[in-house]
């Protein structure tokens, strides 16, 4: 008999099916137990009557230990007017074949009573399904799904830039250096000097991929190993690429509460604010932006990086994310294409998440001028040698560009409204944690 | 006024439009020029006709060099019949700014003549340029759109697996060695043994992504860094992962067929050899395959592993991928289930392209009870304190799976019909090569 997944259950009302899982539950009174299956998919609740099975099969079922894997055959029954199950549907029990049933004295880990966090990150490859990781996870799934489908639909060309770069390009201390062979090779930290070269092949190019950062701090908001997406498009200034960030998270949003939302309303996301996640998102120049941090209390001085407080300070006065553009040239990268009005400036632009999550997406428009590219160089004491053929770019058919970088975990705690972002990466690697 | 890209031209017919690119090719006859524009999304063969321009357009127009980065506006005009241009389109130029115009006594590096191959990799951020690279390239991407959508229109949940392992589980030989604050990481080979851990909270996974081997060796068929797709599915037996396997390969090929034709012919790919790949596949029992193998003259004996000779051999017999299963358990990894009928071989699968290519995929069922796992690792003297986590998933609610991996660039070089791997990659990465 082949077996059907829990979330197609419905079409088999009426009918005698096998489903194939683990015990997420189980309560009985009596004469009745209510064993609750997972498979992956789905909840779905059994009923095993004393008078409808053998004695044999009642003794079974009562014993079931949680997490234990099962195979549980039966007919599938809409759930009758005023009672409620998960999934609306319940499976009157004629068979249960039991793969391992789980000894009672040496119980699955992880129960439905509270543990510490080191605990289950220590068993991150059982705490995954719990319902509230699987939520988290199916909606990272459907957020990746809709930044593919975005591209993908604008006519973008996904280019999958290189893990192994050659150079320290930006110093040392934040990458993790790999032996290669007789060579020293340093992880991506982003690929975005590729899809310059690649945008002038493609026009429109994204790369999306694990990216690594040797963070020697512990806070909320990093990993040592994530995800980045990043468009690149060729002709593309400041304000093309803005917009483009605005129908992108717009468009991730939407995705999300179409498809994900009852997995949002395990997590008691509150929904109606990203409901409101609504174009156009306020655009705020630095200038203001240092203003309104000031008025609220910030020590930031104008010249001067926000900081994650600062991030979360003004990210907090908005219902949408806001797009702060145009920072002091001196505190971002050297590839950033300077404001002609004012050349202090960078055509740049971060986006901070509401509900004070702070930065999602950096970018900007990029510098195309040999000579520029060259001088800026210089002055960051970068390596020439390793940036030959970055300039190459602007010695054969230079040309205006714009991009920017999305990083999927914070994409993801911000959607889901988590407080930290390990719970948003299946196996999160971090100080500390290498393990499981 | 805003630009169009290339591919949409023929949608502005009769109108007139800006286009943005490059110079591809160019040639003229007294008084009339014809510069071949690209911009990523297809080639347009512009026409500036001396007595419709003015002197001075017209002399800058024949001073062009490849790759100077323009901005072309003129009108569309679709080309009169018995007349051929790229795209079935043409621009009667009215205007023409050089964005950039490359020196012709220092011309672009790539030019129509032939170069060496180590030439072309050293210029590999220019050399994506050319349209065979650019082909190529395409139909990496419709590979890889296609195995997404395959798997997310199947239930799969994609759930990534770490880059960053803490043990060397088979042997440090291979492995690239990252040191991780103060102790030693390992990059990934494979997500397998992580997407057992998520098959269990979620049925049907797959993770996505680049994976590393420290190869030693220069073939044709390796990377030292490449992508790699593994499915894996509860509940699932060796029969089953191979029908998925071949409902998979057919799913790409159908999809590069239906999407991407016009760069297989860039390509001068033999179409009518992908178009004969339907299933069913050739199922081909190890024992067969070496009967096969030595009445072909190969030297092979029962008991040993394929070499790369004997792939191409086999698969150089059919016309249509094979599936070759139930090889000796002794020459395949630790995790695989033993056949119940024959102990000494494994359920396990490896599918060889046609044409010679040799291997694309390897898979198998997962061996699932405690004890023969356990007996494995120590038989295969792996470090059992890595192996924790993983013998958790068959001490609690142990189940029956099967999954494969395939390599994205072994699949892009057959499909494409490629000699060499490292043209399927942006930037490949080999022993000897990790620039730029």
């Amino acid at each position: 008999m082949p077996f059907v997944y829990i979330n197609e259950i419905s079409k088999f009302q009426g009918q005698e099916v096998t489903v194939k899982g683990w015990l997420y539950n189980i309560r009985s009174s009596g004469k009745i137990i209510f064993p609750i299956l997972r498979d992956g998919t789905g909840l779905l609740q059994a009923i095993v009557l004393k008078n409808a099975v053998s004695p044999e099969l009642f003794e079974r079922a009562k014993e079931l230990t949680q997490e234990s894997s099962l195979e549980v055959t039966g007919t599938v029954r809409k759930v009758p007017e005023g009672k409620t199950a998960p999934g609306g549907h319940e499976l009157d029990v004629k068979d249960l074949k039991i793969g391992q049933l789980i000894p009672a004295d040496q119980p699955f880990p992880i129960t439905p009573k509270e543990h510490g966090i080191e605990f289950l990150m220590d068993y991150r490859h059982l705490w995954i399904r719990s319902s509230r990781q699987h939520a988290i996870l199916k909606v990272r799934h459907e957020i990746i799904r809709a930044v593919r489908n975005f591209f993908d639909d604008r006519g973008f060309t996904l280019v999958d830039t290189p893990i192994f770069t050659p150079a320290a390009c930006e110093g040392t201390t934040t990458l993790f250096e790999v032996g290669y062979f007789d060579e020293k090779a340093y992880l991506t930290q982003s690929g975005q000097l590729y899809n310059e070269a690649t945008a002038a092949a493609f026009g429109k190019v994204y790369c999306f991929g694990p990216t690594f950062r040797a963070e020697k701090s512990k806070t909320r908001r990093h990993l040592t190993e994530f995800w980045m997406v990043e468009p690149e498009v060729a002709y593309a200034t400041l304000e093309d690429i803005m917009a483009l960030a605005e129908d992108f998270i717009t468009h991730i949003v939407k995705s999300v509460l179409q498809h994900r939302r009852s997995e949002l309303e395990v997590l008691e996301r509150d929904i109606s604010k990203l409901e409101g996640i609504e174009p156009p998102f306020p655009r705020v120049s630095y200038d203001e932006a240092v203003q309104s941090l000031k008025a609220s209390g910030s020590n930031i001085e104008w010249g001067g990086d926000f900081g994650g407080a600062d991030e979360t300070l003004l990210s907090q006065q908005y219902d949408r994310p806001i797009l702060v553009h145009r920072y002091p040239a001196q505190v971002k990268a050297f590839y950033m294409e300077p404001d002609a009005n004012r050349p202090e400036l960078a055509l740049c632009v971060d986006v901070l998440a509401p509900e004070g999550y702070g930065e999602i997406i950096g970018g900007g428009q990029r510098a195309s001028r040999l000579e520029l590219v060259t001088q800026r160089i210089q002055e960051h004491q970068l390596p020439p040698e390793a940036f030959d053929w970055y300039l190459d770019l602007r010695k054969y058919g230079t040309f205006p560009h714009a991009g920017f970088g999305m990083g999927i975990e914070r994409a993801v705690a911000w959607i889901c409204g988590l407080e930290h972002v390990r719970e948003t990466i299946p196996f999160p690697r971090m100080l500390y944690r290498l393990r499981p």
